[in-house]
């Protein structure tokens, strides 16, 4: 079977039942991690021109856009999946080499708050698509990513464009057609990165999902094999043809891999506050030494070493390591703030940490060494080694009441355990 | 100066008035034909489906819909792009390598009623659009064609995101920035050849130069040189960088050597039909043989020597030679119907036709040789010989007429001709 026979089967007949617990539980922590984000970059300038363009348009009432009214759902999965990403703060899959949830879940909530859907059906729909996005991501693999192409964007489209369909009801035939036609309307360069481009990579990801399930359930026909045909979407857009794309498809969900985001700066800091947080709690009067190791990749890209700007500070080791250790919350958007930089106390600590890069430690990797008054502690931390459960559940619980305030990410993490509708969740994005 | 920066300048700073008389002159043809070809198509499955998708959608009304009412502009491009392609029969350029016109025009009328705009604005940023178009498709070349992408859509976007910019006023900076952005949106597989895919290729081409325009105008940064840059659309996209796409740019009007389609036909039996009607009048009794000479490539593609069928007919050198000396209109969508295959004077007569290949002929030209009762005529036609203003407008119109009546095309001739604002000619195409 082809890649788009497989995952339209897979679409179309793996029955919410047969989702193991695991998958559902992560889906879950993502559903919250990403109305989190979604909320919190409301105010953002590219969320602003997004809701502000759709919002102008109007038409039908049928889904929610983050921080404002109902518009129809292809338009609300275009502003909610720019918005969800402006943040950069969503869930991050390394193998799928992208972030899944802003293109799969922005669709889906629009396509689900249209039709009523229950919880179950919208969560469903959403891990079909989120682990569509990831075996397509995995199938366009690193050389579609370093040739340009955002797999956030371009797999995101799959992934989106399934888990609509999954809620339409749309049987096999019909999901190889979605596959087909979002193939030719696919796309998110790179290059955007450091612009309002890159989190409009999403929003066209999830609205082109919406468009082309819409457009196959009015009777569309197109390419049934435009994903991997000859001169298809993977053969034009230097996809790899990873055969490990559709491994155990249906038993094992690559999507439970998937990392959330707990601190609001620079990915290569994550594993230094990580590491930080797993030894026992440090009074910073006591740290006389810190030796953070590290890949050397990172050593240009977040070591400045005594940045006066918040802006800087989210790519700085010593910096955020310093804020970590007196207190101030690293998963809060003003934390990062210039007063802190300029705080005495934490230039002063600053200047006790030292940073070493190693060949020897992975990307994904740090290792501390915290000398303080009584002895020396050491740790480490590596972002893609598997996490508990609990753990990582509490963990997105306090990122989203950091962004959130405690009393709404409560209703959040309420609603999407009980599997409310879709409709009451959309109701929370209104802000 | 780089593409994005020469086409923005040519965007921004090209004042009406410097646009040449004979480009003027075959914008009108083409935008007569666009209309034409849009109302002839408005009922295709496709057309339907778009054009129900966008109604149920609603929203403000802003721009008409082909064959409906009004949506939002950006609807309405997405729609109108598909409809005036349904028939495949609208304007090309070869060295485009697509149809210009179905991605330009209709996001240039769609932002050109909403905002109100006068002819003299609507047909200059259509200009800017279709020129701008036809560079970029010249710029990203046969490989970028050759590897599996349709010009329509991707150079497409480019020309339409332009037309849009054009008419909102951008100036050259924002211009580049319009080019920038829709560089991430801009798409369009030929592995969707055959099916409705194709002419939705031309749709989203049109919506994504609005969004693209409009977004900018809302204040959206992105990457400028997205374009050509390193990662940019060019380079992922096998674009070949062609040096000559910009020579005399603002002098020289590429889009001048569009052609117009006047046969609903097969394009291969095109120049063979031109050959046939520059000779004198044939009495068809008096025919005793006919010699077609043909590329080699056209033997495989319509050389269907007695087809049964209407369909078989647009691809029958022999049957469309004998309906044009029968006297039916080879520009008309009915005239390829069952019961005209069925004719026995029509089968006696394309009996006898013979098609010989020639690699000697190039592929857009055909020859003939008639056999009459008198003597013999010869004559030959090329497709891209430059052909004399007059006799292409008499045969734009003598098409429009074909397609939507005498009365009818004479009032869309006339708004064309007599710069009528746009919402005057959108009125046209409710239908």
């Amino acid at each position: 079977m082809s890649i788009t026979q497989s995952l339209a089967r897979f679409a179309a007949e793996t029955r919410p039942d047969a989702m193991p617990a695991a998958a559902r539980a992560v889906m879950q922590l993502s559903l919250i991690d990403w109305t989190a984000c979604a909320i919190a970059g409301r105010q953002e300038p590219v969320s602003r021109i997004l809701r502000d363009m759709v919002t102008e348009e109007g038409g039908a009432a049928q889904a929610t856009v983050v921080g404002g009214g109902k518009v129809p759902a292809r338009a609300a999965a275009l502003a909610n999946g720019t918005i969800s990403h402006a943040l950069d703060y969503d869930d991050t899959h390394f193998a799928h080499i992208g972030h899944p949830s802003v293109a799969v879940v922005s669709a889906a909530l629009a396509v689900a708050e249209r039709l009523g859907a229950s919880g179950a059906e919208f969560q469903a729909a959403c891990l079909i698509g989120v682990e569509a996005a990831t075996r397509v991501g995995v199938w366009l693999g690193r050389d579609h990513y370093q040739g340009g192409f955002h797999q956030t964007g371009t797999a995101g489209a799959f992934g989106a464009a399934l888990a609509a369909a999954s809620l339409l009801g749309l049987d096999a035939a019909q999901c190889e057609m979605v596959l087909g036609l979002v193939a030719t309307r696919a796309s998110g360069l790179k290059s955007q990165f450091g612009t309002m481009g890159k989190p409009y990579n999403a929003g066209l990801a999830a609205a082109n999902g919406v468009e082309a399930a819409d457009l196959v359930a009015r009777g569309f026909v197109a390419n049934p094999q435009a994903l991997e045909a000859a001169q298809g979407f993977g053969p034009t857009h230097m996809g790899e043809n990873d055969p490990l794309a559709l491994a155990g498809l249906g038993q094992v969900w690559m999507f439970e891999d998937v990392s959330h985001k707990f601190h609001v700066c620079c990915h290569g800091l994550h594993a230094a506050l990580e590491a930080l947080a797993d030894l026992p709690p440090l009074r910073p009067e006591n740290v006389t030494a810190i030796e953070v190791t590290t890949h050397p990749r990172w050593m240009t890209v977040c070591n400045q070493p005594a940045p006066m700007t918040g802006l800087g500070a989210k790519f700085s080791y010593t910096t955020v390591l310093a804020m970590a250790l007196l207190g101030h919350d690293t998963a809060r958007l003003d934390s990062y703030a210039d007063a802190v930089c300029a705080d005495p106390a934490l230039q002063a600590l600053r200047q006790k940490v030292r940073v070493r890069a190693d060949e020897g430690v992975s990307e994904t990797a740090t290792k501390l060494r915290v000398q303080t008054r009584s002895g020396i502690l050491e740790g480490s931390h590596d972002l893609i080694a598997p996490q508990d459960l609990q753990k990582r559940k509490a963990k997105v619980l306090r990122k989203a009441e950091s962004l959130l305030g405690v009393e709404r990410a409560k209703v959040v993490e309420e609603l999407v355990g009980s599997y409310a509708d879709a409709a009451e969740l959309a109701a929370v994005l209104k802000g």
